[in-house]
């Protein structure tokens, strides 16, 4: 074992000086940006109760999520695998208001497998959420922050895919169907797995015109055309339904109107967070990276289990994977070696330099490496005129 | 259950948003800090398998470190509960350099019970190493770059414990101690119990001037007065004695010469991390806090468990801490409310004025709050000249 002791498990990032730089530099780009927007940083804690944690949310994260026992009070507590419920109970319990909160946060995210993002579990998840607006505004608002955030990146033209996870709610109301039911519609839906489907449509005994349209659904995705062909599939379709219909509509209409080159992919079939969304859901992709690099969606009535319903919107990424993206920026080969020693015009030189944004590297007595070794283009030297810089 | 839902674990914290962007601002002025002293930024993982976190660090440490089970491999992790054994770890595998290593990081780490700094499990913990230089000018350069640290949240008079965990360690070996003796001995020097530390020395039969140096060291904390007091206390010691006193005394020297206004103390008993340390160990306290608000030492040889020994020293504080001293930064109300609306030249205002760092939020349709609501001093109105910002 001794000689591994420096291998991470598999899955566990870490940052040297070059990555690390950049990661804090996005890190100050992006929370800057949010603050620009109205949106107020918080630090929700690494570890909580496991109730807490797991408010609303389903299965999947309660598997992801790494448990712990507080040795303090026996009670199970749990390492985040997901921020937004912590930023939820935030609002529900901290935030004494009924105007709208504008609520953003960065920080490390555990899996317990590895999963999404490049097939990491530990994430750096940064994310922005708008609770207290039920309109299609705070939607667009969410949708607007999220690509100014690839765009800070350099992302500039991210392929973007709406949904609408009350398209499937309706007509799984409309259907009667069974949870069960629902569940396995659910994966083939997901899957796209059309035969499978079409099977398991037939075995339910639904009605026609119901099947017809759940049939219709993993056919409904590509560009704007969709939305005519939805409300030809869904004519039969309930009230619910055709509201979900327009307010996709709408959400798409008045971001299109705000970006015009925005390209735009319909998915009516894409339930993405379905066991907590409640509206508008979308993802947005960029070529030749397999999964969506940012996403979010509605997910109304989130704080209900903390004491305080409201609506809700956001939108998540993690801030390695936009690190990527957006290329290394390799980080300047600009500092000052300066001697050692106690000459105090020295130690003034030094202090004023490093005060005024320039990196002076104190050489060490008898030391290895001359200034090239520590990333110094420069140098410090005494002259008649005193101590003045050169180039190394 | 459901109404504590909201409750967070003792000593787990979290940060609303005035603290939270107080946190962040100290962040970076720290982190700018130390890169202008030329300390690179890493980011050690937030888990690691135990082994690796656990190396050269002692009991207490691994008692205060939560456990999990990697999933994929079934081996035990932990989640860190002290940043500078994973920095060691990144100095000795990943840093292919003979030259001085200097590092720094800030991130959460998770203890077991509460302890130290207020009473929290959940430090941020912020700090720099040096790796690669064994002279006093390394020491003296993180005890000053912790005395600027301090500086910068506005402490610029903190008292400044000094100690050298050499001397201890080699009155142990002059005595020829056992493990047990040394370390009952260790606890009563801690505790400054004088009469059971003369009763301990009594009953282990020593020579006599070994004892009377074992029991003179409790006494040996004061101003510089002290430095003569121990060369008297220390006549009969070992060459090794005597070199820890002197390396001491030429720290001691070197730093008020740079620093005349500092308070220095000294406590030649205190042997804060005596599992790890090797050589001159240092803390800084402030009136009216208990605790030590930032701490630090030599550690010479920790990467050879990781196959690359260098001499190390390092300090950390806890950035909570220097927050909570430093006075809350009221954030200004400052910000500017729009109308929402599909204006372009609405747009485009806000978009101009977000890019030049103003805060703009938009009032979404219907929305309960005013501007001073949304903490807004102004407001976007639109004027036959087009939109201008006027006072709320």
């Amino acid at each position: 074992m001794k000689n591994n002791r420096w291998l991470l498990p598999e899955g566990i990032e870490e940052a040297l000086p070059d990555k690390a730089w950049q990661l804090e530099l996005l890190r100050r780009q992006l929370l800057d940006l949010f603050d620009s927007w109205g949106y107020d940083l918080v630090m929700p804690p690494f570890i909580e109760y496991l109730e807490s944690l797991l408010v609303a949310t389903g299965n999947d994260l309660d598997l992801q999520t790494f448990k712990l026992t507080d040795q303090l009070t026996g009670r199970m507590m749990g390492v985040r695998a997901d921020m937004t419920p912590q930023v939820a109970r935030i609002d529900a319990r901290h935030l004494d208001s009924t105007a709208p909160s504008r609520l953003c946060y960065l920080g490390t995210v555990l899996h317990t497998r590895p999963d999404g993002f490049a097939g990491s579990r530990s994430l750096l998840q940064v994310g922005a959420e708008l609770y207290g607006h039920a309109g299609i505004e705070s939607d667009v608002e969410v949708l607007s922050l999220m690509l100014d955030t690839l765009g800070q990146v350099g992302i500039e033209q991210p392929y973007l895919d709406l949904g609408h996870v009350g398209i499937y709610r309706a007509l799984v109301a409309q259907a009667g169907l069974t949870r069960l039911q629902e569940e396995d519609l659910f994966d083939a839906l997901q899957r796209k797995a059309r035969p499978e489907l079409t099977a398991l449509l037939d075995s339910m005994a639904l009605d026609d015109a119901v099947a017809e349209m759940l049939n219709a659904l993993a056919e409904l995705n590509g560009s704007t055309e969709v939305m005519a062909a939805a409300r030809s599939a869904f004519r039969a379709a309930s009230d619910e339904l055709n509201a979900a219909l327009e307010n996709l509509d709408a959400i798409a209409r008045l971001l299109q109107q705000q970006r015009p080159d925005l390209r735009l992919h319909y998915d009516l079939a894409e339930l993405r967070g379905y066991n907590y969304h409640t509206g508008a859901v979308f993802a947005a992709y960029v070529p030749g990276h397999g999964q969506a690099i940012a996403q979010g969606g509605r997910y109304d009535g989130i704080g209900e289990a903390f004491g305080k319903s409201r609506p809700a919107t956001g939108f998540s990424t993690d801030l390695r994977t936009l690190a990527l993206l957006g290329g290394v920026v390799n980080r300047k080969q600009a500092g000052i070696l300066a001697p050692a020693g106690d000459d105090t015009d020295l130690q003034n030189k030094i202090r004023s330099l490093r005060a005024s944004g320039e990196r002076v590297i104190v050489a060490l007595p008898g030391q290895q490496g001359k200034a090239r070794d520590m990333q110094c283009d420069r140098q410090l030297i005494k002259t008649e005129q005193g101590w003045i810089v050169e180039t190394a």
